[in-house]
């Protein structure tokens, strides 16, 4: 699966310089469309036709399913793509984005074969296909930092009753708000975050489906469920948990499910290498 | 004042170097010594001796105060450093993080003559003297994006109500903690943040000094008694707040008095430009 990995790579290199050619270029964040709970800016439409432009011009003749335009084309197979993860951040001048793009050869996140996430700065571009990759290396997990990335609405009790009880369960880690999912994913391949919790049911597929293979093949403890998650069109996928072992997912889900946070089965988890255990 | 400023620039832009080169090496984040709430890792003690050998072979005669040295040497002149805002990011693997360098005259912030925070990844470095400094041009202030930058303890009541009730005030604003108050304050001088706000009560004088300046320089008005930080020693300040203008300013001060979160006098803000000010 060399081909489909080499493409996403392509891809997201080439919109991930043209966003860091832009930073800090307030003509390209001016809104073009609103959204319920975002916007559309200059410059989420132009990197989103910029890799349409390079799938097609690379070959690739499936459907590609992004934020904006939802799919253009036909699948299978699928390019699922989010063109600017963290596009907020990126307006307002935090350096915490990326650029995810994922490949399927069929209706669901199972049926992934290939994907690529680049940070806008300072990491290589992380890959995925039998293996995780760190640029041209495979990705070796760092010594883990003890930090919680949590998105939750502060105006909802449950949400932040689950924040309060995961500090206790975790060892009161430091909480971090980031504001890029794809990001953070690749943090936790990385081996470095502790947790990685979304429970505001607002995280579409377009998201994480990149950062997910990359931490499946990571060897990351991940729950089944999320491999149904759709390639073939947007769709909001629900609440997100990612632990950096079985352990500390397996206390993610229970505490979320006591809290009807998760609807899953807290048992039903696939640990893939379990190479973070103790 | 340019002397100051250009030792300030030089010091802070050979720190981030030193930074940017060593970022995601696990070798520096190895951790040296543990505090209370934090740690020293090999990286943050290396990039202050860069700073203090960089500063004293520069010619300057003050003293150094630093987070993890104290003070170096005797005042005034004052040398305020923060050699690594935001380091557990930096041990995370995210590149929001800055360094940072103020030049005070006297004994506390009315006397700051000359400041740099050189962000690590996609900005230049952000100066102050006289006026505030984008590279080698003047800060112009962007368009504003409706983002709320919160610290706050999610255990304490109080602090939880305080966000709950800004977001109310505010227009229910994007919440972040990105974790580098420095960084964050600079992006409340281009006029991007709509509020920043700290209420753990543990910033330093050392994590906001260089910023401060830029703020102030920017024309964004500041509470008066922030003037009143000291510059001769490490010692923590107390709750912060910033706004966008004096009407988020005096928002976010009057909600603070009442939850007892803000000691002073929330009509006592120094609007030194007005700018923003519609």
């Amino acid at each position: 699966m060399e081909g489909p990995r080499k493409l996403a790579l392509k891809v997201a290199e080439r919109a991930r310089d043209f966003l860091r050619s832009k930073f800090l270029d307030e003509s390209y964040l001016k809104v073009v469309e609103e959204h319920k709970s975002d916007v559309s800016r200059k410059i989420d439409l132009e990197v989103e036709d910029l890799i349409i432009k390079t799938l097609r011009e690379e070959g690739f003749k499936g459907g590609i399913v992004t934020e904006e335009k939802g799919v253009v084309g036909e699948g299978p197979p699928y390019a699922v793509v989010d063109p600017l993860d963290g596009s907020l951040n990126y307006a307002v001048g935090s350096p915490h984005w990326a650029v995810s793009v994922a490949i399927a050869e069929g209706e669901d996140f199972s049926t992934l074969v290939a994907s690529a996430v680049c940070p806008g700065f300072g990491h290589p571009c992380y890959s995925a296909s039998d293996k995780a990759y760190s640029g041209e290396g495979e990705v070796i997990p760092g010594a883990p930092e003890k930090v919680l990335v949590f998105y939750g609405e502060p105006e909802d009790e449950r949400q932040s009753k689950y924040l309060v009880e995961l500090r206790k369960l975790l060892g009161r880690p430091k909480v971090r708000v980031p504001g890029a999912i794809a990001l953070d994913m690749v943090n936790v391949a990385r081996g470095k975050l502790l947790a990685l919790v979304d429970v505001r049911n607002k995280i579409r597929n377009v998201d994480v489906a990149g950062a997910y293979l990359i931490i499946k093949r990571a060897g990351v403890p991940v729950p089944e469920v999320y491999e149904s998650f759709p390639t073939d069109e947007v769709s909001v996928v629900g609440n997100l948990f990612f632990g950096r072992d079985e352990r500390v997912l397996s206390a993610l889900l229970s505490s979320a499910s006591k809290l009807g946070l998760w609807q899953g089965d807290p048992d039903n988890v696939q640990a893939r290498a379990g190479r973070f255990l103790p």
